[in-house]
């Protein structure tokens, strides 16, 4: 992508709930410099985006890389692609839709190109990551929530309207399946995300008598990461909690196989660092449950790229995309 | 794609488990000659491909069509479009592998292509159906089992492998499960083929007492027609039977919505003959599961491709593929 591209450097933005992180790229997908600024901290987004302007230009000024930006890209919660507004941003703190492109296009007299954030994260490891290269692979991100980008045939999978790549909300469970945030119940995300997690947990620990290190946590407090930390510690209920976890996980990758046969599933997002304890349910699962056709063909892979950066190169990379 | 072609015909073949059919299309779709020899007629594959020569090469020289056929296009069961090999042809005569795609282009000197049989409907649709110009729908094909050929951005789905688009194999019920041709249970098309429909129809009679024409018949024969004709005729049981098979099915299209945001699904085959019976319930099971961001989004149709025609058809789109 970066061939056609007539100026050096991309911006990339990653627009959390809480956090908005940003950076200058070069077109190996070095991070030239970065800073984040808080997303909730203006109630009107026009002080937010006046915000983002100033500290970005900071930025390309300390860099010199003033009209050397090929464009912007920005990952955000339920952006689309295709008319470059965020739809209905349920952790943002503003009023939507946002017409973001257009605002950031107008303030920064650059062109944006936006996407939600798993496809951001898709396009950064098909551009930088262990997916260079692949054509055909689904990005799953696990974090609060569970997040996918879909790649087919080398493109971006948007969907006739922008919205493709919702796997997180592939039913699961049909019958007495948990409540999801998006109204409906039994979504692969009210099992899998790091909130999923604490929620086996709290269920576990009701359900069951069994002793555990998690039962010295207050229910009610309890994180994937402290499921993770007794865990590590031996302790057995925290383990099965996991291999729940990825059992169901693995079970969805299988059914995702039949429609689009990836070469790759590469996973990314908090619940990664795990490590064996989620990875080996998964692929167990995956294998023990995907059609005959498909066994041993398909990676199950975990992102390569730094946390820290990975949301940042990831939006970056629609920066190469834009055209003027 | 017909104008890139260099010669006036192609040839489709819809290679099933009992017949063959064969025809030669235009470039607008009209087909031109068609006729069928018997699949399992032969225990040697090249006693089949010698009967096909022969009975392809009569109604070519009998329309003048020689040397005018631009390619040859062939729907079969698990026919790998990258490789042109049928690789595990569950319901054919012969052993698997089978090199189908170079065994035809050597018998007949003509560039030949192979995909699925679902995947040659979809092309099929997209050509000369109610999907042309759509760049992103789903082709269920509802048969003796049911298959699924995918567009995303105008291109068929085919895979790292070859093999995308067994939605038919997706698991619906996760326990207790019916066992499928696929070795694995729960799977879409254990409820929805045709003879999903049948299985339904014993087993609701088995754990009901209420009473249905059904029962007037040999259990062990019911067949989804059967359940059509007493569901015409007003029998409770009967519509109940098609209720609940068109629920799995809008279920499973409202997960399917996730991956790819397809503008349509296309419906094709004898159960959507039973029109409203199964079409309501498929609808209302979709919007009813479907994510808030799609509903009332995405269409549902039926084919309106003469069935005698559309498997033939669709195969013989992929004869304006070809490369000399």
């Amino acid at each position: 992508m970066a061939n056609l591209a007539t100026k050096p450097y991309v911006i990339g933005i990653d627009m959390g709930g809480t956090n908005t992180a940003f950076g200058i790229v070069d077109a190996r997908g070095n991070v030239i410099a970065s800073d984040s600024i808080k997303t909730g901290k203006h109630s009107d987004i026009n002080d937010y985006i006046d915000e983002l302007y100033t500290e970005i230009t900071r930025i390309i000024v300390a860099n010199d890389a003033v009209d050397k930006i090929n464009g912007i890209g920005i990952g955000a919660p339920n952006a689309n692609y295709y008319t470059g507004i965020i739809e209905d941003g349920v952790n943002l703190p503003w009023p939507t839709p946002i017409p973001l492109a257009e605002l950031i296009t107008e303030k920064f007299g650059i062109p944006c190109v936006i996407t939600n954030d798993a496809n951001a994260a898709a396009i950064g490891e098909m551009t930088y990551g262990v997916a260079r290269g692949m054509k055909d692979f689904i990005m799953i991100t696990l974090g609060t929530g569970v997040g996918s980008g879909i790649v087919i045939n080398g493109q971006m999978v948007y969907g006739h309207d922008g919205f493709a790549g919702e796997l997180g909300h592939v039913v699961m469970k049909r019958n007495n399946g948990r409540m999801c945030g998006c109204g409906r119940t039994g979504c692969l995300e009210a099992y899998c995300s790091a909130t999923g997690v604490a929620r086996t947990a709290r269920e576990f620990l009701d359900i069951r008598t069994d002793e555990s290190k998690l039962r010295e946590l207050d229910a009610d407090k309890i994180t994937s990461k402290d499921v993770y930390d007794c865990a590590v510690a031996g302790d057995k209920l925290a383990k099965e909690i996991f291999e729940y976890t990825g059992t169901i996980l693995g079970e969805a990758l299988a059914d995702f196989t039949t429609f689009s046969s990836p070469e790759a599933f590469v996973l990314f997002g908090g619940l990664t660092k795990s490590g064996d304890l989620i990875m080996k349910p998964v692929r167990d699962a995956f294998e023990k449950n995907v059609m005959k056709v498909f066994k041993g063909k398909v990676k199950i892979l975990i992102s390569e790229l730094k946390e820290s950066d990975a949301a940042v190169l990831g939006a970056s990379a629609l920066g190469w995309e834009v055209k003027e």
